[in-house]
């Protein structure tokens, strides 16, 4: 996404719509791939690898080892990125400037609920019950499922943002008064929701025909269950991020 | 993939052939995740971000720091995967045993051809020519499509060693001889390579169209270029490893 603010907030809205239907596809991709394998429930239970770890589950364990690589490759100074880790190294590549960055400073970071509707709703839509001790691989994948989350889920700040740049007088007056319901319905446009999540049954619909055509091996998902996961963790967590976004950076 | 050695050789075959099915939307949702990202081709000049990593380029250090986490997770245990650094530390998970594992004893490794042939070709045709400075995202691309690739290319164990199972006489015989070039035509199928690479164009046309159809931002592949780092690099690189594996576990 170009994070410069652009001329007119519409375009902003726009831009960062654009970004979010690019993401529908890196989000397909990596619940197909996580769908291969069983739910595999061992690998979110705490303290069941103490070799590996002795307080963290092994999805933990890789997301954090992997969050302290990417770390250090600078990914969370990214204004649209946020780590589920707050203990990781310091970034050891000089800082990019994002010049123009429409986001007020911050601190909202739900990747705790995203991780807990992830492994408690998502997995048992997305993958047969059972075991089948693909445990790395399993693990992998949610490692990937749950980056692309998170970074669909934060975005709602841009959006926010940018619904904030049309209609300022409006907004204000929303957040002058402490009942979230209003602006929960403000920021709501179920045309556009339901945009969403009809386009995601198409894209997935798509998909996974060819994938059911050729086959293979290894599990295939229902496309009910990708929409399902849009409509009951995305765009809920989506949307308290936006609410959360405009209270903590409303003007008193 | 089931890695039990089944009662019939022929069906050793068909389960390596339907795991390779499988692991093309793997490799082809891999490269148009990283064809989103210009070339970038700055992250694979060795020691070009020296706070990071001295030697290595910024690719490799994250593909090392990757494959860490993965070896204490024993991926490298499992017949079917391969590393591209060989300094990593040991499995901190007991090993599964794979019962039944039909492949010989073996070091087969052809990771630095991988790697290379990835950097030098597969790139260049991938993604559009320039720097977009979105380093952190094309390399965690970057991992994802090597390590992809990699098992793919090695996979190619698993079918030389049915098709020895099939034909032990003929193998015995062209193993016999210290020319390459007999060996290499006899685990050659022309005709399987043609379907292989038509179902590609079918699975990329499929992709892309969607794709394209919905946009978003982000850079789009030709279908041709999938299609092509098929045959300029998996196909070539499995045939290699097909006919490394059976002289590197012949009998004398």
């Amino acid at each position: 996404m170009t994070l410069e603010t652009p001329a007119h907030p519409q375009l902003l809205l726009a831009n960062a719509r654009q970004s979010l239907v690019r993401m529908e596809e890196t989000i397909i991709f990596s619940l197909i791939e996580r769908a291969q394998f069983r739910q595999n429930l061992e690998i979110y239970r705490r303290g069941a690898f103490p070799a590996l770890t002795p307080c963290e589950s092994l999805v933990g364990h890789l997301l954090r080892e992997t969050e302290c690589a990417h770390a250090a490759m600078r990914r969370y100074t990214c204004p649209d990125e946020h780590p589920f880790f707050d203990d990781l190294p310091p970034p050891r590549l000089p800082p990019l400037a994002y010049t123009g960055n429409p986001l007020r400073p911050n601190r909202i970071n739900i990747n705790a609920r995203v991780r807990a509707a992830y492994e408690t709703e998502a997995i048992p839509r997305l993958c047969p019950a059972g075991d089948d001790s693909q445990y790395g691989s399993s693990a992998v994948c949610d490692v990937a499922c749950l980056q692309a989350l998170s970074r669909r889920v934060h975005f709602g700040m841009f959006v926010a943002e940018s619904k904030r740049l049309q209609e300022p007088l409006r907004f204000a007056a929303l957040l002058a008064r402490t009942d979230d319901a209003e602006l929960m319905a403000a920021i709501t446009h179920p045309e556009v929701e339901e945009a969403v999540l009809e386009r995601v049954r198409r894209k997935a619909d798509t998909y996974l025909a060819e994938l059911r055509q050729s086959s293979g091996t290894g599990a295939i998902p229902e496309a009910g269950a990708l929409v399902e996961i849009y409509r009951g963790l995305i765009v809920p967590l989506n949307k308290q991020v936006q609410v959360a976004y405009l209270r903590a950076t409303a003007e008193h």
